[in-house]
């Protein structure tokens, strides 16, 4: 697979804590090398409060093109771009970087965008549909921002504390146009039901919301990777609705990744 | 080769400017793997002035347990080391660290090692031996330590400078114990004769000493790597000569280099 391995190695590395169970080291390389590129992803450890010498030795090293940015620097890395694409910097937040020409970084969120092409992958329709999304988080945000602007028709979003429902309708009111609301968990008469939660996480947790009230022409989206199945997604299917999991989501993000790397 | 890529993997950099033609990333990540250690060495282009803050951000990260060290960085990588071995500080000088228990790193110079390992792994009988070495700079010096190491009975240093092989006589006193004097580049009467200038490198250099004299039960050894058969070599065969070139000399340090990471 990483036959291309050399001194001339471009580096992408990804940084977070933990990076243990990273998946960008084995996919984003491979991606990269079924595009002719010779650029390696490796996993590196940083502790949240050495974000700023480590992103300095990066900065300085001559062949790091590039660095996905996971838990918990999303935020703190955006203070280390000199540019970054609009959907980074309404939220203030990205998942990768790439060098501008003199070098300094440039910042892109692409989470939500690879969670809505994962649920189309999948056969979801969004332009004019209705959805509800549960969490309104990091991942939710992004997630409302990547469905208003992949043009859902009307947006629902719940969370456990609607001071962030009201706050991310703030901040997605230019966007939103009107489309997002505040709402309850409950998925009657919606076509698109999604978790962007951590419920599922965990074995014991509870469901995000209540799968007896799914039906089966609903389309049922989970951000929830690296745990297969989860008990939402199990329900939903037995039910006959379609879906998409937090590994598809993982996988769309490696191509969108390289596009954005690659400037392709 | 590098299937054992992923989250969990452990980094060693090779650090160098340039670092294009470097083979260690290659090399030491097939020799760890076959080990059966998680450990990718990935090269990392680090201008000469930019040292100190990518050496700050590699001993930040958690995931990064030795670093491979190369020009232009031999000697100044050696002052980030807390401790180091007798033959590195002995020049002053490191081509691998690793951590120590406190996470300060430990720095070791295995170039000499590798090159005299590489001789004995090609035939040649160091221990009692007369050995003529041209060149006393980095290499030289590294070299010359080892030989004394392994044994050999007499060591005649040439170099066009003649200062260097005083200053090399002096640093080496010690180890020495007598068996090292300075001398001419005529390899008459020796057993081994090794090159350890860059006389080799560039097609149109001059031989470092005169192959008419040399004879066919001499072995004749030369540092120059990644340039196949040298000039130097190319005749020493033709004359009946054992050798060893120095690709053998990078194959030989990869498993001392593991043995040094591994603590083995």
């Amino acid at each position: 697979m990483l036959d291309h391995l050399s001194g001339a190695s471009r580096l992408i590395p990804i940084i977070g804590d933990p990076v243990r169970y990273v998946r960008s080291p084995v996919w984003l390389t491979r991606t990269l090398g079924a595009r002719g590129h010779n650029g390696i992803c490796v996993p590196l450890e940083v502790p949240v409060d050495k974000l700023g010498v480590v992103m300095a030795g990066l900065s300085a090293s001559g062949n790091v093109d590039g660095i996905l940015v996971t838990m918990p620097h999303k935020f703190a890395a955006f203070g280390y771009c000199a540019t970054s694409s609009p959907r980074a910097s309404l939220f203030g937040v990205v998942s990768v970087m790439r060098r501008n020409p003199d070098a300094t970084w440039h910042g892109d969120m692409l989470d939500g965008l690879a969670f809505v092409k994962a649920q189309q992958d999948h056969g979801a329709q969004i332009e004019r549909a209705r959805a509800l999304l549960v969490g309104a988080g990091g991942a939710g945000s992004a997630i409302a921002h990547a469905l208003l602007d992949a043009g859902v028709g009307e947006l629902v979003v719940h969370d456990a504390d609607p001071a962030r429902v009201a706050a991310l309708a703030d901040q997605l009111a230019a966007v939103g146009a009107g489309r997002l609301s505040s709402g309850s968990a409950d998925p009657t008469g919606f076509d698109l039901v999604f978790n962007a939660t951590p419920l599922g996480l965990e074995e014991d947790d509870p469901l995000p919301l209540d799968t007896a009230l799914l039906s089966p022409s609903m389309f049922v989206g989970d951000v929830i990777a690296g745990h297969g199945m989860t008990p939402l997604l199990a329900a939903a299917q037995q039910i006959g609705c379609s879906t998409a999991n937090g590994d598809h989501m993982v996988e769309a993000v490696q191509d969108l990744m390289a596009d954005f790397l690659l400037h392709t």
